[in-house]
């Protein structure tokens, strides 16, 4: 059977990204306390292909990740994937990216009920040549409650669920645990959120949020400060984008900074 | 060219509904003040397949709805439609229902700007043999503030955007406006909400939302009673699902009544 | 605090459906061959609620699902579920369902690659008042090649990924493991179709869908003669939507039968 | 009533985007025949906020863009919208977005049907001081046949649909078209696609996909020849990603060129 991926390409024009996309695989997140955790992982691979090569091999991608899909994943672990890629391929750069729902012990905050929350994230792990880069991403809801509508209305202020989305680019060598960040982003809304209140919980819940009105700007800017000091982490982008729930659209705010950012595509 | 869809089938299996989904065409929707809004529709269409049939020809439904397309549109002209396809596929019953983004004019409560607010919508009609039925679906966002949280916390309570859903089986003959239907349902939350308000707006529907607290059950016991005797509503189902400020999941209530509703897969 | 949920109700409303909605949890899906898939699941759980009282408890809700997370969940156990919630809601009628990706081992044909492929699933279960109904449903991929484009083409003929959609009302007692189901159903396609294949594979591939061009209507049929004398269905409705590569809208078939089916909504 | 807005901010950190997300509102697109096709547009719209300001005033920007939704809006006219944006905000960086389905005439190939298809489109522009930048980007669905499938197989190949994405910088002054940017696009592709074909259409659609099998790789770099040297392009973004009817995942190729793009966030 002849392979016409690898027919001689005359177009001159090298494919930066080739490969699979939505792959749903389970996978297993190295926790930080030891062990992982079971979830569902949806991957996008991509290698670079040159100029002069018509196509590539799909089904070898499937094949590492399948592989991959047996055993605990971490920062670490996405170098060894992509260095794969590169050999198996003979690719000068390589892209994997997986996003999961993973979840986190936490207690209610007055009655002290065991329950878990999730939240979206993602490993974002490129390499060219020698160069690895990681990065981290985390959606945190939280609530917030509004500084504007609590100043001006005699009674109240409208407050809604947002989201607190973190991408970090990864220094060499640090982890940066989801155990660690999560909570420490889940901090900077109004308060917290649950999934289950009793009405002593929901009480505190409710009189701690209004104590800490803020705008999506506030809690961007929260944010920043609480991470960019955080050990491994190098450049950031924070956005928070919140429902509002006096309009049918949303508000939304983004910084970046710590150096330039390498592509998240 | 042979005309495999006209097969004889010998499975003896009737196909209840074939045809096509996701079909987008742009679409104008009759206005009750006169006119037709220009939006974008998208179509499902199905005709039901005798069991000696193999196949339908999926292509006359795209020409049936291409040329309604130029057309204005209202409940009875869906009578129409579905007449054409009773004609044209020789079938005993079929089904078409269109979904749209609709848009009304509002005006700020204080301020008295105008603006547009825009609402899910959906004609949904079945015809078998010569009983026509018709159903209209609209999806309102509302305001909604937790009684809870309001009476338990010293200051503030939660409060969320919140979709109020609501379809209407219509009696025969009787068009049932989306002009009056949507300004009905979005009085039935706490508060309505807008696309853009002044401060002086905003202190308002603040006051206005903490002023009448609601849970969804409320929202959904209000919304039955503000419908069911308006004028050509037979049976209706009526929900409300709110994005939970407090939680990362959504409270959700319905209810039925006014009679058997067909089925609106 | 008072409790405001408790306040009794004047409307004279009883509410069909009140709870929660989209709440994602680990969970334990029992396998045939013993032992438990552990899968993220998306939970909707409600109770009826009497026409006199205001408000349902939905923390409560959230606590007996957070407990049942820890165990292995088949037909069977959402039974007891829930029970567990007419005993605690004092509720005549309660309905929990679990969305969820599946996976199960599968071989490439030729090859013989052991990979794994997703699925998505459901598990919906009713109780009225001593009454138990339980509905799997599960979301097949396929691949049909057209049967009209292959008999009109010189060469050729356009295929494309369908989803082939059962849902079973399961009679009682009897559980329909999904290592059953998903098997046979994916059968009744042109082709399986498979996460990885080598290029012999693919080979096979093709000419086996090319040997067996199918409609939807056709997918449709031969899914219900497959499905319809398994042990333990009762009422089925099946579905095929097809992204059809030559149109940007998608086909679609239905056939129901077995008896009434109760509404899943 | 105090403006908390506009409280002076001590955190020193600049908000390099604040404004609204996915604001629905009539729009207007400018076409190349002269008149304007009415849509509905998806809006975001954002400014930057410097570190001493602790928030901006959304409704602004609402105002600004119920405005623009009466008028015809083009690439020139997205340049007035965001001077708008710089001159009422007095902000030093604007950035608004709007996405929207387009429809476009069509002929069905032998037939010569009169139809038209949707296409998922977005003008993105950004003013930093007095540079001003505007990227167009066009999804466009296309047929794909697999050039491997064809060799290896003896009877037939596996085809899907297919969604070319091209996003392009423009260059000062020179409005490229949607009408002339899509056929363009769509050509590079196996085959076109069509909302309506009759049998006599669907056999050329099929052989003449069959005779122009193309892999993700040569879908990207023929649009990249198709595309780059248009008057008015300057970088570009190109894409395929096809829905595999062998795979449950996609395939996906992507390059770039023509200069630096500026981010399209």
């Amino acid at each position: 059977m002849r392979d016409v991926a690898s027919d001689h390409d005359n177009r001159g024009i090298t494919i930066d990204r080739v490969g699979i996309r939505d792959l749903h695989l389970p996978v297993q997140i190295r926790q930080k306390t030891g062990g992982a955790a079971r979830v569902v992982g949806v991957f996008d691979a991509t290698v670079e292909l040159p100029h002069y090569e018509r196509g590539t091999h799909m089904s070898r991608s499937v094949a590492i990740l399948l592989n991959w899909s047996k055993r605990e994943v971490s920062m670490h672990e996405m170098e060894g994937i992509l260095r794969e890629y590169q050999s198996i391929f003979s690719a000068r750069a390589a892209h994997v990216s997986v996003r999961f729902k993973y979840f986190l012990d936490k207690q209610t905050p007055v009655s002290g009920l065991a329950c878990q929350l999730d939240y979206d994230c993602r490993f974002d792990a490129t390499i060219v040549d020698e160069d690895f880069a990681f990065a981290l991403e985390v959606e945190v809801p939280v609530l917030t409650v509004c500084p504007c509508s609590l100043e001006i209305a005699e009674a109240g202020a409208h407050s809604q669920r947002g989201i607190v989305c973190v991408r970090i680019g990864a220094t060499a060598g640090v982890i940066i645990w989801l155990e660690d960040l999560i909570p420490l982003v889940e901090r900077q809304g109004s308060s917290e959120i649950f999934p289950i209140l009793k009405r002593e919980d929901e009480k505190y819940v409710t009189e701690h949020a209004f104590a800490n009105p803020k705008f999506v700007e506030d809690v961007v800017r929260d944010t920043v400060l609480a991470i960019r000091d955080l050990p491994g982490v190098g450049w950031y982008q924070v956005s928070c984008e919140t429902y509002e729930s006096i309009h049918n659209h949303n508000a939304y705010a983004y910084a970046e900074g710590g150096g330039d950012a390498w592509s998240l595509r």
